[in-house]
C-alpha cells in the first residue's frame, strides 16, 4: 500500500434513534446527543479517527433532513463531505455511494466504514485494529468486518462465526468469516457466548472501494449501471442527478444481507476493544455514574429507597423517584418517558401514532 | 335563632399540601390548585357554602405568605375577610381568632369551621348536614364535630366514636362524642370501620362563637386575656396588633387537643355525604377519568401496558408510560415525581434538604 492512498472514514449517519426518545427526535437524532459523554455521538467517533484520516477524508452519510444539522456539527469538515442520501435505502445503497464517491477520488482508496452512534471507549485500541483491518484488507483484498468479542450474551447484535485463521502482517487475529448469524434468542446467545471464534458483528467494515465496487457488481447486478454513473459523474455537474437516480433503482438491504453474507472474500478481525452500539437507555446509561444501590443517573435527580433505575434529566429542574426497582425515567422540556426497564425497547411503540410533535 | 343572626364561614387554608409536591409549592399551595375537578379547591369550598352564607360573611383564615394570593384568588370577598394569621400555631388558634372577631361583630354569631382542602361531590347533602349542625348547635349549646360515615379502613383520618343520641330538630343523627382516635393502625381501622357509631374525624365544626370562646377560657386560660383583646379592639386601630400579641402567648396545638378531646359537651353529626380531605395524590386522583386498567389520568399522557397508575400531566408536553404498575408519576414545568403507589405519603421526605426553589 502506498503511503499517499486514500483512507477514508465514511460515517453513517442516517437514523434517528427513536429508542432514544424521548430524547432523540427527527430533528435531534441519537448522533447529535451527548448520550454516552460530554460530547456528541457523532462528534465521538469523529474524534476516535483522528489521527488515522485526516478531516477531509471524514465523509458522513445522512438524511437529507439531518444534513444541515450535521454540517453544523461537523464544521470543520469540507461542506462536501457530508453526503445526503435522497431516501433511505438501509446500509447497503449508503455504502456503495461512499465507495463509488471514493473510488472516483481515488481507485486505490480503502474505507473504513462506521456507525455515528457506536460507544468505543478505549480510541488507542480502536485504532490499532482499524489499522491492522486496512493492512488486511490491502494484502488480501478481502472485506473486513470489525468482530467483537462477546462480554456476555446479548440477544440485540447480530454474530459472525470465524474459520480459518488468514495470516497477514497485523497482530488482531484475522478469520475467514465461516456464517453470519441475526440477532439471536437468549438460549442461543448463551450457547454463541460460550463458543470461541464467534463475535458480535460491530457493523464496522473496512474495505478496499475497488473489491466493494465488484462485490456490489456481482450481487446487485440491477443497479449497478447507475452506480457506474454515481463513479462516471462524481465531483462533476452530473454528480447529484446520478446519485438521484442510483436511489430510484436500488433495493432497500443492509450491507450484511447485499453483500457479506454471499461474498466468499469475507474475513473477521477478533477486536477485544469494549464496544456497543448504545442500543437503548439500558446500554448507554451504563456509562454514567451509578450511586451505589445500583442507580445510573444523569443530570439533577434526587432519589429515595430505589434501586437499579435509569434516570436521565436532560432538562432543567428536578426529577424525583421513591421506592421503585428497575425503573428508568428520561426527561426532557416537553416530555417525560417512565418505563419498565425490561420494556425499554418498546418505546418505538409507544411513538406509533404519537403527534409529530413529539416524535 | 333569629334569621339575622350572624352564620360565618371560616375556611383554614393555611397549608402548604408537601404530598401534592411538585404541583404545591410553596408559593403554590394546595388549596390554590384545581386537584379534584376544574376549579381551585379554594372556591370549590367556597361554591359549597353559597346559600349557606353570603360572601361577605365568608372568612379566609391563612398565613401572611398566602394572603395576597387568596385575596386574588377570592376577589369577590370583602379585602378584609382573608384574615392572615402572624404566623402558624395549629387550628386552635386559628379558630380562636377567627371566633374572637365573629363574636365582635355579633355575640349570637354562628361559625362552620371548614378546611379549604376536602373533596364533597355532593354540596347539597353537604349544605343540608351543616344546617342541622347550626340548629343543633344552637338549641343545644354544643360544640358541633362533622363526622363522616366511614366507607374503607382509612389509616389517614382519626376516627370519633359517638355515644348518646341527642334529639333535635334535625335530620341527621345527633350523639354526644363518647371518645376521639388519633389515625389507627391498619387492624384497628378495620376494626373500627366495622363499628356502628364510629365515624371519620372530618375536621369540620359548627360552633356558637361564644360557646366557643367559653371553651377556650377554660381549656387555654393563660392566652384568654389576649383573646378577649382581640374582641375587644376587632374592627378598631388596635386589631392587628391585638392579634400579634396574642400569636406571640398562644400554644400551639390543634383544636381537637385543646379544646373538643376534654369538653364535655361536644357532639358529632353522623354525615353520610361522599367526603375525603385529599391528602395525597392517590386520594385525589380517585376523581380523575379511568381508563379501563385502572389507571387514573389527568393531561397529555400515553401509556402501553400499564395498570393500576397514576399520571398527572400538568404541563405543555407529553408523559409516556411502559409497562409498569402501581406507579405514581406528576409532571409539572420545573419537576417530575416518579413514586410507588405506596410511597405516596414519603414525597414529604423527599422535600427535605431540597433546594429552597423546588419546595
Amino acid at each position: 500500500m502506498k503511503k499517499e492512498n486514500l483512507i477514508a472514514v465514511c460515517v453513517m449517519a442516517g437514523g434517528i434513534g427513536e429508542r432514544f426518545w424521548p430524547l432523540s427526535r427527527t430533528m435531534r437524532p441519537k448522533q447529535l446527543l451527548a448520550i454516552t459523554g460530554e460530547r456528541t455521538m457523532l462528534r465521538e467517533t469523529i474524534a476516535r479517527h483522528a489521527g488515522l484520516s485526516k478531516p477531509e477524508d471524514v465523509y458522513i452519510i445522512t438524511t437529507k433532513e439531518q444534513a444541515g444539522l450535521i454540517e453544523k456539527e461537523t464544521a470543520e469538515l469540507p461542506k462536501g463531505n457530508v453526503i445526503p442520501e435522497p431516501c433511505g435505502r438501509n446500509t447497503a445503497p449508503c455504502v456503495a455511494l461512499a465507495a463509488a464517491l471514493l473510488y472516483a477520488k481515488d481507485p486505490e482508496s480503502v474505507m473504513v466504514v462506521v456507525s455515528s452512534d457506536h460507544h468505543i471507549p478505549d480510541s488507542a485500541a480502536y485504532r490499532a485494529t482499524i489499522e491492522d483491518a486496512i493492512a488486511l484488507a490491502r494484502q488480501e483484498h478481502v472485506l473486513v468486518t470489525i468482530g467483537v468479542v462477546p462480554r456476555y450474551p446479548e440477544t440485540g447484535y447480530g454474530y459472525i462465526k470465524g474459520g480459518e485463521e488468514i495470516a497477514y502482517p497485523g497482530k488482531t487475529k484475522a478469520m475467514k468469516v465461516s456464517r453470519f448469524l441475526e440477532k439471536p434468542p437468549l438460549a442461543v446467545a448463551e450457547e454463541l457466548y460460550k463458543t470461541p471464534g464467534v463475535f458480535w458483528n460491530a457493523g464496522m467494515f473496512v474495505f478496499n472501494t475497488k473489491d466493494i465496487l465488484s462485490a456490489f457488481e456481482r450481487f446487485m447486478p440491477e443497479s449497478n449501471p447507475e452506480l457506474k454513473e454515481i463513479v462516471r459523474n462524481a465531483g462533476k455537474e452530473g454528480e447529484r442527478a446520478a446519485i438521484e437516480n442510483y436511489y430510484r433503482v436500488v433495493t432497500k438491504i443492509s450491507i450484511d444481507n447485499a453483500v457479506l453474507e454471499k461474498a466468499d472474500n469475507v474475513a473477521v478481525l477478533a477486536a477485544s476493544f469494549q464496544w456497543n452500539d448504545v442500543g437503548s437507555w439500558t446500554s448507554a446509561s451504563s456509562h454514567w455514574p451509578e450511586d451505589g444501590d445500583g442507580n445510573r443517573l444523569k443530570g439533577e435527580i434526587k432519589l429515595l429507597e430505589s434501586e437499579d433505575c435509569i434516570v436521565g434529566n436532560y432538562h432543567e429542574g428536578l426529577v424525583g423517584v421513591i421506592g421503585l426497582k428497575d425503573v428508568v425515567v428520561i426527561r426532557t422540556g416537553d416530555a417525560v418517558l417512565v418505563c419498565a426497564k425490561d420494556k425499554v425497547q418498546d418505546v418505538k411503540k409507544l411513538l406509533n401514532g404519537l403527534d409529530e410533535k413529539y416524535r
